[in-house]
């Protein structure tokens, strides 16, 4: 008998297996919701007490939609589930001889199944000292932050023209030319364009800078080259500074080193390196260089059948190639978990995983998008046919009625009106750099500001 | 000549004067906008990029509205104003003998009029060490705390319920029975017994206490007494325990000190008293005890007839009373200054201010409030009829069709769903006192967490 038709005979209660799944991401979200009808008991732990529709976080972060558009209580979306509970709490410690999960109090949780499923953060290759600098895009907080520097650049322009006459350059650099790179910067590109045409008195939006650093060759490089090239075009167009084989060697407060050279920089962001949560080092199983656990095809680590790795965390092969960390993947693994356990329930050998990719897309800025399809007819598709696409299927995976209005409404806001539902600078009024650039004011306000 | 009518000889250029206008709520707004037809240059000087509903911003703190529903970019309401341009910046300097408006910077603005709008925040009558533990309700940062809060509290309850069986005692307690007070009290009561039933596993969150303390002898004292005796029944129905008579002697962390006796309380919340912003005493003009700064019925303060003080930060006599600090005085007191410039222009004696008190009304949770109308016809309404109408004209007064459908669907949504769309908890999961109270786990987790 092989290692995936073993019997449950590790589940101490085969009649009604306790299964805790640690992250409330799009892989554990989708594995509890997948476990709803079988005779199991279901905790699942987050830090945060929300799930996060995280391909829209760039939205939040340019001022479109509001935090909550995007994010459900996991409590709420599961409440209707009987044979679930929901831990706000953080794991420290994973036995996997005993089979427990231990939590920050020091409390543990015994577990039949364990589903890791923690997800992925950003990574600065070592250089944790460029945070400060340069956030990164990976949750709410990042995102009102991303927003508050963004918005308040401009703010501190149109104060400091006014005030003395003069005022340090506009220019937004995005390290990283990944999809959320580009996303970023097609999205910081509109907003300093089209939707601040009006607003400002003493300084021109329309003249601030777009900055996209890559080091690689081209753009969106997990892509075909075809949609690289239209989405750099693209980019161009709307006047983003693309610069591939451009390596980032320092970044520090109002600038950003960059092939030796020194680049002003009102606002840095990052969008370059991502590495696996700290959790999949608590299994003692084999990780790759960005600390993924390696995982079969029935998402296990080696030796550890009880153990399901999944999402972003999770390294597993497929034809040769690994499945990307995006939610599609995440999705499937987390319904193929329940069907593992209902297979085990039956006594039935386990189902063999596989990815079924339907394609990736990436949005450019106002009704633009790249988008390889696989299903159900394969294409690459841009501008307005990608954008369609886009739009229909980030709407339709959206968890909740409440929230799909929502962000329809706040979409069909922006793109009509040319104005953003949520420009809110909440927090501080500092800008990493900008003050050491300011000098004392030397003119006294001219009399007339509207000229 | 008396005062009111003399010409406008203080102004500079009096083919388009300057008008500096400090704070961008309902009285500084509505002044500018006022003025949008008149030849004058307005700067209007906020710390804040938005201004704010306020009289919703308990909605933000109960998780029914997002900040962005109930906020506007001051830039965005006056982008098609020609003769307005927005500093987002700090007064910190008034010089009224040579019209000049000192900023953070030390740069200088002049003016010919200045309109001061500056508002009120919250007081803790000289106990500042109580914020801390009872943070206020003024802007959107505070409404995001104590939203914070309020979630955190229940699911540490149900966290340490689950890993140690036991938890402190679930109370929130509201300092101060005025309408922040009663609407705050009403809405956490509501979160409790309704929106909360089906999301907990281990905690009942309706048997959680709430209780609102007053040291008056009723509940919102501003009120006609037949009203007031109307909210305190609405809220002891939806088991909020009143405590009038109640003198708060000490805060600190999860508890509160109230007639001598200390109380637990997971979370508290200060809607007990305001003062009026610093900002009122650069005039040196004479100021109330409350330092709200004592104007005539043109507005000004004595022998400075082109400053204007508006809003919460005006202590205006009419009929024997003050006018009170809330939003329609405020924006009368805007559409007023606009009136005055306008006569100086045309060198017509400037008309007096006149409050047209068209009532006033609080909410007490789901689908009741307390309504005194004076205009269109006068009437003491409680209940739905009073719901209805608070509905009706705070969704006419919010700023910009965007916000009032975001409203509406938010609250459709909420009263048919029972649930709220805005339940996120953001930042750290630390809350005063609570850890305090917590022992070390001493039980293991029991087997089956869903009995």
């Amino acid at each position: 008998m092989s290692e995936h038709t073993r019997p449950p005979d590790y589940i101490r209660d085969p009649h009604r297996p306790r299964v805790v799944i640690v992250g409330g991401g799009f892989a554990g979200l989708h594995a509890a919701l997948g476990l709803a009808r079988l005779p199991v008991d279901i905790t699942l732990v987050d830090r945060r007490n929300h799930h996060l529709f995280q391909p829209l976080l760039y939205q939040v972060a340019l001022a479109v939609l509001s935090p909550a558009d995007i994010a459900q209580p996991i409590r709420s979306v599961l409440r209707r589930q009987p044979n679930a509970e929901v831990l706000m709490d953080e794991v420290t410690g994973i036995d996997v001889a005993a089979r427990l999960v231990t939590l920050r109090s020091g409390a543990q949780l015994a577990y039949d199944y364990l589903v890791l499923a923690a997800g992925a953060t950003h990574s600065y290759f070592g250089h944790d000292e460029w945070e400060p600098f340069a956030p990164g895009l990976k949750t709410i907080e990042d995102a009102t932050e991303i927003r508050r520097r963004v918005l308040l650049a401009f703010e501190l322009a149109e104060r400091q023209m006014l005030e003395q006459g003069w005022h340090p350059p506009l220019n937004f650099v995005v390290i990283g030319g990944g999809p959320t790179g580009v996303e970023l910067a097609g999205a910081i590109s509109d907003v300093a364009q089209l939707y601040m045409r009006h607003d400002f008195r003493h300084i021109d939006p329309a003249a601030s800078r777009v900055l996209l650093l890559d080091g690689g060759p081209r753009v969106l490089a997990a892509y075909p080259e075809d949609l690289s090239q239209k989405a750099q075009a693209t980019l161009r167009n709307l006047g983003v500074e693309v610069h591939t084989q451009t390596h980032v060697t320092a970044v520090g407060p109002g600038w950003v080193e960059a092939n030796g050279q020194r680049l002003h920089a009102a606002v840095t962001l990052w969008a370059a390196g991502v590495e696996a949560s700290p959790l999949g080092r608590l299994l003692g199983a084999p990780l790759d260089r960005r600390g993924c656990v390696l995982v079969d095809d029935r998402l296990n680590p080696p030796a550890l059948p009880e153990v399901f790795v999944l999402g972003d965390l999770a390294h597993i092969e497929q034809d040769g190639h690994q499945i990307p960390g995006v939610a599609q993947p995440a999705m499937q693994m987390g319904d193929h978990v329940a069907r593992i356990v209902a297979a085990d329930l039956d006594r039935r050998p386990r189902p063999p995983f596989r990815y079924f990719d339907k394609g990736d897309m990436a949005t450019i800025g106002r009704m633009a998008a790249v988008a390889k399809v696989e299903w159900p007819f394969k294409a690459h598709l841009r501008g307005f046919p990608a954008w369609f696409t886009w739009v229909t299927v980030h709407i339709f995976f959206l968890i909740g009625f409440r929230n799909r209005l929502a962000v329809l409404i706040n979409w069909a806001w922006a793109y009509f009106n040319f104005t953003r539902g949520a420009r809110l600078i909440t927090g501080d009024q500092h800008l990493p750099g900008w003050e050491e650039q300011t000098q004392a004011p030397t003119t006294e306000r001219k009399p007339n500001p509207v000229d």
